[in-house]
Order: structure tokens, then sequence, then C-alpha cells
């Protein structure tokens, strides 16, 4: 696949196009979002932070599983609602401390592949369900998680902070396997030991103790150049990213590669004198860590391979979230 | 209506009969609940409580929306979504700080009234909206809220502290309304001010710090003799209650008051003690509050009218959550 053609994959993926009505909700939210003056960042984050006092703050990011991976495997859905979750926290820098859920079915073995799915994510990522609300009597199958963390006000990782000159970094987990009926989830956590799995989360709160990164976002359903493009459009800044670059697997396509969601995954922005430690805090804890480009003012996400140059988001005209940070 | 078929009216009510299922899922997470050390209370309170340090503790809770409910009436919906999950964080004595939610909507028109409830419902409880996810291509409509609260670990309100010899209280705001289609919706909220709703909040937050209570739970779907009977299966009590003492407004007959969900009302327990300054504190907030009767070790609850005297829920045989405090 040439440059040209993959970039007009990733620009009409779902994972990506999808996101566009998240402005849609968050505009009616505007008007309320900092009633009580404890809310310290506008939408556009993994998860929002409530100041609670003592230079602390309070995270909160919630997700609900996709239809399709409800109805080809609960199990599945029930243990990445958790990752999912958990990844969102981790992308702020905070330490997740638990998560409620609401659970939707009228089918008891559904029922309990789910809870068997959540449970193991809980031992996995040392983080417990600790309530909820359960509708036996809904005619649809669902599962949705909220997520509680916390952290130092003062080390938050935004998604709004990258400026010029700024390096771009790509950091994923390549020890995994796709999962076999999902083609787009890069699994690298069910076949590791809750150790390794919990030092990936604290390698990204050590990282934001240090204050190493200008801006933050784990790789989620938009894929690792989508995640880079929500991440740029927050910032209303853009980048050059060189395609070889991007650490990858060689038993995924790039096609592929650049829409799935990892298990560990996170797009970073540094100042370049951080850069070699944030590389070894995360390649310490098996995340493969690369520089794969720079933060440019032009407001575009470049990529780059060999000679070729395409634009993959324009974003005077295109719009992801549609969300810009207001204090650029 | 005799007390005998008032009795087997709630007995049957759906509000009730649909909590059965709780224990079922759970008790799937008994294993891993408490997996980081950090969590203070089991299941069967409206909210889970999570130590952070400095003595205090954040307070997690979700309720999802009755299908029925959206459909009817979205605005409403919205709106409740907020009110429940502030109720929760109430009954637990603590201060509600954000909220997140995850939308299931196809529909932009159902989405904007649902948006306009939660937006009115923040306004009115001064409690923000600040994050979520939306599924805008799920074949159904749904909205779950998730809350989180922060509290001293000392001022705790639980549903597991009612002892022999404790007063039961019933505490409502008795100056509310119908919902015109939902005719178990006592609303009592939205005619009234920001100010007067956000002091109710606040007196139970006065209270908790105050340690007036042994037990509390907010009113809710199960109503209020379904709400108290958690309370006791929780608590592992039973109680003497007299109907006409229970505080009710002379527009709603029995059957319905009791089954109803007020906008805000909460079933106590105290030492007697305590009882006059509870009055005192939530009176003075509009929301009437009686001594209604007595805990008894014996695990029936029995309510009386006149000479006449029914078992509502006799613990060693029914259950409505069958949750249980461990330690009684």
């Amino acid at each position: 696949m040439d440059l040209s053609s993959l970039v007009d994959s990733i620009r009409s993926f779902e994972g990506i196009t999808r996101k566009n009505l998240i402005k849609d909700v968050t505009g009616l939210l505007e008007e309320t979002y900092n009633i009580s003056g404890r809310t310290l960042l506008g939408f556009g984050d993994d998860a929002s932070a409530l100041e609670i006092g003592n230079g602390q703050v309070v995270l909160l990011a919630a997700d609900g599983m996709w239809g399709k991976l409800m109805e080809a495997d609960p199990w599945w859905a029930g243990y990445c609602s958790v990752l999912v979750n958990v990844n969102d926290i981790a992308a702020m820098g905070g330490m997740p401390i638990g998560m409620t859920n609401v659970l939707s079915t009228q089918d008891k073995d559904i029922c309990r592949q789910i809870m068997d799915g959540i449970n193991e994510g809980v031992k996995k990522f040392g983080v417990p369900m600790v309530g909820g609300h359960v509708h036996p009597d809904a005619p649809y199958n669902s599962l949705d998680v909220s997520i509680t963390g916390i952290m130092n006000r003062e080390d938050i990782i935004t998604s709004c902070g990258a400026r010029p000159g700024d390096k771009v970094l790509v950091a994923i987990d390549l020890d995994g396997a796709i999962h076999p009926q999902f083609h787009l989830n890069w699994d690298t956590t069910t076949m590791k030991s809750a150790d390794l799995v919990q030092a990936q989360i604290t390698a990204m709160n050590e990282i934001a103790k240090k204050h190493l990164l200008t801006a933050g976002k784990d790789i989620s359903n938009p894929g690792t150049l989508g995640t880079l493009g929500m991440l740029l459009e927050t910032s209303n800044m853009g980048a050059i990213v060189e395609l070889e670059l991007i650490p990858r697997s060689n038993d995924v396509n790039w096609e592929d590669w650049l829409k799935l969601y990892p298990g560990s995954g996170f797009v970073l922005t540094a100042r370049e004198e951080n850069v070699q430690r944030i590389i070894e805090i995360l390649e310490n804890v098996n995340i493969t860590t690369m520089v794969v480009g720079s933060i440019i003012s032009d407001q575009k996400l470049y990529l780059t391979s060999g000679n070729d140059k395409e634009i993959v988001f324009d974003f005077c005209t295109d719009k992801i979230t549609g969300i810009h940070d207001e204090n650029p």
C-alpha cells in the first residue's frame, strides 16, 4: 500500500470518524462544566481533573463498550472495560483507585462471562470494581464503566500542552497478539504478569511526577495517528511524523497497525532534553518508545515515508472531535 | 386498602423485586473488591468508599436510567440521572464533586433533550458533568451516569450500622408534585431554587460530620419500605414501623406513596438522644422528618396500623438484594 492510500484509509477509519459527534455533546455542557469551580481542564483529555484541596486532584473517566465487542466476546468486553479505563487514568499520569459499572443484560450466562472478564481485569490491573447498577430487564446487552483516580495537581499530563519544536514519541508494548475475533485489538496484557502490567501504569505516573512531558494521550479506538490527531487538535498544533519510525510488530501490516487499539500504548510530546529519560522509563517496563517526529505550529499532521509526504489531517478544515484548548 | 393488601402490593413491587439480581453480580466481584486494600465498605451501600490518605475517602456510585424513562421523557431521564447520583453521595454524608456519563443514542433530538436535562440537573445540584463517552451508533437509547464525592473517613454514613433500640426516621420533602407521566416519581426539585436543593444535600453532610446517625440510605426505586428493607438486610436487623407516622403528601395514596421515588428522601436510624437534632437540621431545609419506629434484633420488618400488624419482609426467608454486612 502506498502512502497516499494508507492516509486515505486512516482518514475514513470509523474509529476516527465516530469521534465527530463528541463536540455536539460536550458543546451542550460547556455552560456548566465548571459550575463548582473545581474543574481544572476543558474537555479533550482522557480524564477530567477536579480539585479536592491538599494539592491533589481526583481524575474521572468513563467508557462504554462497543456493542460489537459485547456480542462477539462478552469476557473480552468485560476485561477491556477495565483496561481502557485504567489507561485513561495512566495517560494523565494518575493512579487509578476504583471503578463502577452499569451492566444491562437479561442473559445470565452473558452476565457471568462479562463479570469474569471484569474480575480478570481487576486482578491484572489491581484496581477494584467497587459498585454499580444492574439492569436485569434491558432489551439489549451493554456495559459502561467509569473510573476514578488520584494524583497531585502539578503533575497532570494533559492533551493541550504540545508546543512547536517538541518531539513526538510513540510508545507501544510490541510483545502482544491480535485478538482472534478483533483484528484491531492488540492484546499485550492477558499473557503478562500483573506485576509487569501494573508497572506499565506506574511508569506513566513516574514520568508525570518528573514533569518530563508537554502532552500525552493513550492510544485508543482512533489508533496511533487518530490519537495523535486528537492531541494536536486540542493543543492547536501540527506535527511531522515519519511512518517507519513508529514502533510496530512485524506480525501486523501498517494499515491495521495504525488503526489498532494497543493494550499499552501512548502518544507523547516532550522537549528534546527529556526524551532519553522518558524512553528509559518506558523501555524498562517493556514499552518500546521511539521519537517519530516533531511538533510544528502549522496545524496539520504530515506523514512522511522516504521522499513521500502526505497530509493526514488539516485542522483548518478537518475536525476529529472539534475540541480545542481555549488558552493556547 | 387494608394493611394486608398494602403489604402484598409492596412485596410484589417491581422496584423491589428487580433488586434480587444484585447479589448475583456483586457475588462475582467479592473475590477482588478490596484488591488494592483501599476499599472500606462491602457492597450494599449507596456508594463505595476508597481511602486516599489524609483521613479522606473518595465515594463512587453509578446509576443507569430505566429504559421506560428514556423513552417517555428524555429530558427528565437526563435530569434524574443527576438527581439520583447526587442523592447516592448525600446518603453517605459526602459532598458530590463531579460526574461522567455514557450516552447511547442515534437520535440527535433525543440526545439534545437528554443533555438539556443533564444541564438543568447540573445547575440545580451544582455538580458538574465533566466527561464521558458517546455511542452515536448504538441501536438503543441509554444513559448511564457515575459520580464521585469526597468526605472524611470518620464521618461516613453506612447502611450497616443500625442496632436494636435505634429509632427509625423517615425524611421526605413533602413539597412536590407527581411527574405527569410517572406516577411513582415525586418531583421536589425542579420547582425549587438551586440554593435550597443544594442546602438539602449539605444538610446530610452536616448530620454526617456530627455523627448523629447509626445508618442511612436514600429512598430510591424500591420506595420507602423497600429502601428500609435494604438497610435492615445489610445491618442484619429488623424494625417495627407505624404506617401513619411516615410523612406523606395528602395528594398521594399510601400504596403509591410507599413505592415512589422522592426527589429528596432518606431512611435513617439513630440513637434516641440524637433524634431531635437530626429533625431540626432536616426540617430547616424543608425535609419533613418523623420517627416512625424502632430497630429490633428480630430480622423482620413489621408494619403496624392501629391494631393491625403485618410482616413486610422476613429476612430469614426473604431477600431483597441478599447483601449482608459480614461484621455485624
